[in-house]
């Protein structure tokens, strides 16, 4: 079975966008997905930059909103802008804490309906998934037990995981997100969803 | 009749793959076309940047030569990556003469024809477009005089007029290119021209 690796930042709008598409697409396909959580944070560092791209320039920013607001009305999916409770930009919220879950999640077997869940959450209903209490609602949710979960992202093993993948992105030639990988074909973009399906099919 | 305006600078990549494909879209439509040439250099200059993103950032360049590659493959147009004479690479052309050869033709009606042949040459055959020479040849393939082209280019109305695209541009909220406009709705990338068709479409 072919495996098709679709990295993500839970930071990540255009993600939320290919997450939500994901199981549709794989299941009309033969092709297995790997949800593999990383950081673009150290990524973008490296790019010179302090936050995302689209808080560094405004005019990107901008238009992500509206770029946004557009996809989400044709997948028909909700969209509400990441928050502060005090009313300020909420975006990038901190992707950290999320990622390890996804990755004791992607041990257990249950990192596709959390990754979907934390999106919906995050970018459907506007929800600060930095937040431990926002993440272990999450959890509950998708039958899992939250207490047990956020310790084990506190094990050496996952925290190591993390940086690794991270790693593992750069070496790939990952510079954002959403990014998908066949063996060493990459795609980014959203957009390049169904181009990467079709690699996948095609590839030895 | 609904005008969708299309917004490029000569030294990208993703223009040329938009340039080629827009004749047919056109063609199957209603849509007036408005072709405007303009420079990316001051808007990359604003965000801090030197050159373009895909020098800046060695990752996103090597994945644009592989996406170019794919994506040129898909369209069924040939693909050359621009060097200099001594075999260094010569990305981005210097795009001033070409755009400004392009205003000269927007008002003399052959704006769409030099624009192709262009494009075609940079990135289907890896010419200099930076070099009067090789403008001069184009020009001479779709008929128009040279000699007298490159004078009018000098006239201070030209050179204020592609001062003026670029500054509407900026007004537009466009940040790259190829950038697509129905009135102030703005759509970037070449993967986003469907969407700006569709949209022009059902536009007041």
């Amino acid at each position: 079975m072919k495996t098709l690796c679709f990295w993500y930042d839970f930071a990540s709008t255009y993600c939320y966008l290919s997450a939500m598409r994901l199981q549709k697409l794989a299941a009309s396909s033969a092709i297995k997905i790997e949800w593999k959580p990383f950081l673009l944070g150290p990524i973008f560092q490296a790019q010179g930059l302090s936050s995302s791209p689209f808080n560094a320039h405004a005019a990107k920013g901008a238009y992500m909103v509206r770029d946004m607001q557009r996809l989400t009305a044709e997948q028909s999916i909700p969209f509400k802008w990441p928050e502060m409770s005090d009313g300020s930009d909420g975006f990038p919220r901190n992707s950290l804490l999320a990622s390890r879950v996804a990755l004791v999640g992607a041990e257990l077997g249950w990192v596709e309906a959390f990754t979907c869940a934390v999106f919906r959450a995050e970018f459907g209903e506007g929800a600060d998934i930095s937040n431990a209490d926002t993440i272990s609602e999450i959890l509950v949710k998708i039958g899992i037990d939250p207490l047990e979960t956020l310790k084990l992202t506190q094990s050496p093993s996952i925290k190591q995981k993390l940086r690794e993948d991270t790693e593992r992105a750069v070496l790939l030639g990952i510079f954002g997100a959403p990014s998908f990988t066949i063996g060493e074909e990459l795609f980014w973009g959203n957009d390049r969803l169904e181009s990467a399906f079709a690699w996948a099919q095609i590839a030895e």
